[in-house]
């Protein structure tokens, strides 16, 4: 039993790590594929983006956007039951307004909330992510 | 088996909505009540806030800088297992710098993960909120 557990955790932190990595390099079909198809994005300076139609169009509009050069680390990993868990994070870096060329450090703190889909794969069903610094 | 669930939704957004409205009255201790003890907080501008102690400083300090004047809309309300669920909000609004009373309108949309307490209360376990704008 306790090695079940432990193996859904390698899963369940596997999956937020590939959403945060995807991230990092814009890979725009990397990040989608982490996200149930009925994913729901909370992120700073954006209305809530329900789905993966939606998600599929935020992405790149932020990409084209600014650029992230960020390291994550892992704070809790947690299976909550059979098939939901959750992972926080906080991430920091550089990004860069690609309008203006400005690099500026930047902080943010997630938390991520997993659904077992019916093939097995753990997916991000809620995301929230929020802005630690800069606050202006 | 349908009524208990839909008595535990009932309970399960109370909590949220408690919190939402203790914050809108800058009631610390209506906040503090909806917390799990080792209730996360993840919001704009500050490192993530663990656990009630850390909990119990954190919103003073907001309350003496800002004043808010928001409504709210829930979202969502799922429960995901016999102990765990979760509640999607959004809330729109003034805020208010107390030091310069300059007002400015604002929303944010949050993400909150409960967990039924052993006395059997809805508490929130883990919260995060970030802010739609303004984005600057």
């Amino acid at each position: 039993m306790k090695k079940t557990v432990n193996k859904e955790l390698v899963s369940i932190e596997a999956n937020a790590v590939a959403y945060l990595t995807a991230f990092n390099r814009a890979d725009v079909a990397g990040i989608l594929a982490t996200y149930a198809d009925d994913g729901v994005l909370m992120a700073p300076g954006m209305p809530t983006v329900v789905g993966k139609d939606e998600l599929a169009m935020i992405y790149p509009a932020v990409f084209d956007q600014v650029g992230f050069a960020m390291t994550y680390e892992i704070k809790e990993v947690v299976q909550i039951s059979i098939d939901w868990a959750f992972v926080r994070s906080a991430t920091k870096g550089i990004e860069t307004n690609k309008a203006t060329g400005v690099a500026i450090p930047s902080e943010y703190q997630e938390l991520f909330l997993l659904r077992k889909s019916a093939t097995g794969a753990w997916q991000t069903a809620r995301y929230s992510t929020s802005k630690i610094s800069p606050t202006v």
